[in-house]
């Protein structure tokens, strides 16, 4: 597999975006949000995300320069319609306006509306905890991409609907990135091409019968997936569905975002996002930076099980990741590489991958 | 086993706290409080807990009449010391509290020191939600409850940690509550006194082995138990485990409160409460309802499948069992009963249970 120097894949993706109509700046965040991914290794939603952002903006589905924008909200909570910008720039800009909010009067929230794909949601929890504060985000998806069984039933519901939250220790952050779902739907396709099982208990065929199969999930390929993803927790999945629904809940009803009405209101990511400033209660954020370092040492100082080698925080595998990636490089596929090769070339950009 | 009238043990919790000192109205929080989670099926945190928390007073642990007071915080973040009064108390204080904040500035949030044990973690977001409001809570416990290993480790590092929300739809609320790890610690008390096995893949026994023993977990029964709980999520429970440090970071850190600094900061459970005003972002809380009761129609839609009768939303079973004790009264064992008689008779009530 070939591998890639991150400031090359950088500059190619600000190329890319630049060239779909994007200013500079925000072509260089939203570049810069998905190396990261990669770098992380979180590669679902890293550099093989070129391709398809370059034919949204082709398809006038992301509206690159489009203006974000605060359009209610009162007191501490705001609502930005993110104009079917890039994801990224509308979360960058709450993120701006929540980490300000909480600064200011203690907590802050936002909610979007016109939200496309926001990419890695813990970038933007990991962003307030790199600031001091603590982070919460969730983000949901409309119906087409409800593939996830609410608990008990046998036709998807809800999007594998992710959750994030991060807060500072003295050394990197602690940053929780999950999906309310046994598997993300970006796991599934990397097995159907790889031609892979899952492991038992993750999906379901089009029939509701439990599969291990991902080709029993996605069906003959070209309509939407034929099968189901389980709620996030085994036998005790009413957990994961109801977690599922809190992100349902927080990253639409709250903005008055109306279930299935695509059409009127078009959204990717129905996204929202908290901070607390701990300095508004106990007088510093240095203080709890440094209660948070101490359960950090409390915690990955038990002794491990077998079969591991060490407790680590959650975050820590892809931290560690990130700097192996920088120094090494990021792997891409080459089917990835012909990809974005050819959507440079529909934009007038020789990638060259 | 018995069965008795929910206003019967209310009337009788009433006289017992307040034979331990409480005031006539703080009774009945405690009270109303412990019978609602009996009538809803929760009896580890229902009325078994009148012989603990009357022990609590004898020993000076839960301090009656104790003042509840905002002693730091700004802006929409208060910190709350809870004075050692029942958990209810200072928990249904902050609920006001919070309440209150977030109809002022469109959130608010709360957090406790000093807090005794809280009961039903899911009653507090329960009244914001039927309040209009969305809500979330957290409880961690102290060192003394640190059952549960972190992901990759085989000794205790974090209680069962629970965590809850709840928003308003047009009927019930939707309500999660849920522990963070792969069973609380109850559900095995339960069970050793049945003398039944639990499920595979919820506990370690003493020398990190897993086993469906419950004998296995509480060891020689006189010191804390000898085994440990997994985190929620079996083969992923690295995400529980994040979901237990969430707890912990907004149960403690963020309030200021030191690990294991028992006797400087003496608690139960670390509590903290968010409360959402939907109409700071929509303009109405009728409008939030609505479309809840839009996404429990989609959800509860789904067709069921193979060994399930319906899909129904968290809390709704809770709900249900509500109306058959209400009806029906509460079920309690003989040995509660006794317990509850032996120590209402040591604060000079006649129980007759």
């Amino acid at each position: 597999m070939p591998t890639i120097p991150a400031p090359r894949l950088h500059d190619l993706g600000v190329e890319l975006f630049v060239a779909c109509g994007a200013p500079a700046d925000e072509a260089d965040v939203v570049a810069t949000h998905l190396v990261e991914a990669s770098l992380m290794g979180v590669d679902s939603h890293g550099i093989v995300r070129y391709t398809w952002y370059v034919e949204q903006c082709l398809e006038e589905q992301i509206c690159p320069g489009s203006p974000v924008e605060v359009v209610g909200g009162s007191g501490q909570v705001a609502l930005v319609d993110c104009g079917m910008n890039f994801g990224q720039v509308g979360a960058g800009r709450m993120v701006d306006l929540v980490r300000q909010g909480a600064l200011d009067g203690g907590i802050a929230f936002a909610v979007s509306r016109h939200c496309h794909h926001v990419g890695r949601l813990g970038a933007y929890p990991q962003s307030l905890a790199e600031a001091g504060l603590f982070g919460f985000a969730v983000a949901n998806s409309q119906r087409h991409g409800h593939f996830v069984v609410p608990w008990g039933g046998r036709e998807g519901r809800l999007a594998t609907n992710p959750l994030a939250w991060a807060a500072p220790t003295r050394g990197r952050p602690i940053l929780l990135d999950m999906s309310t779902s046994m598997t993300p739907e970006g796991k599934l396709r990397t097995a159907l091409h790889a031609g892979h099982a899952v492991p038992e208990g993750r999906i379901l065929d089009g029939d509701g019968r439990p599969t291990t199969d991902p080709a029993a999930f996605f069906g003959d390929g070209d309509g939407p997936p034929q099968g189901a993803i389980l709620p996030f927790g085994g036998d005790l999945g009413y957990r994961g569905f109801g977690l599922g629904l809190l992100v349902e809940v927080l990253g639409a009803s709250i903005a008055g975002v109306v279930l299935g009405d695509e059409d009127e209101i078009p959204y990717i990511n129905g996204f929202s996002l908290l901070a607390i400033d701990p300095g508004a209660v106990t007088g510093g954020v240095d203080r709890f930076a440094g209660l948070n370092e101490e359960l950090r040492a409390y915690v990955t100082g038990a002794p491990s099980a077998a079969g591991h080698d060490e407790v680590i925080l959650p975050g820590e595998r892809e931290f560690r990741m990130l700097e192996v990636r920088q120094r090494d490089g990021i792997p891409l596929p080459a089917e990835t590489c012909r990809l974005i090769d050819e959507v440079a070339e529909r934009v007038g950009v020789h990638a060259g991958l």
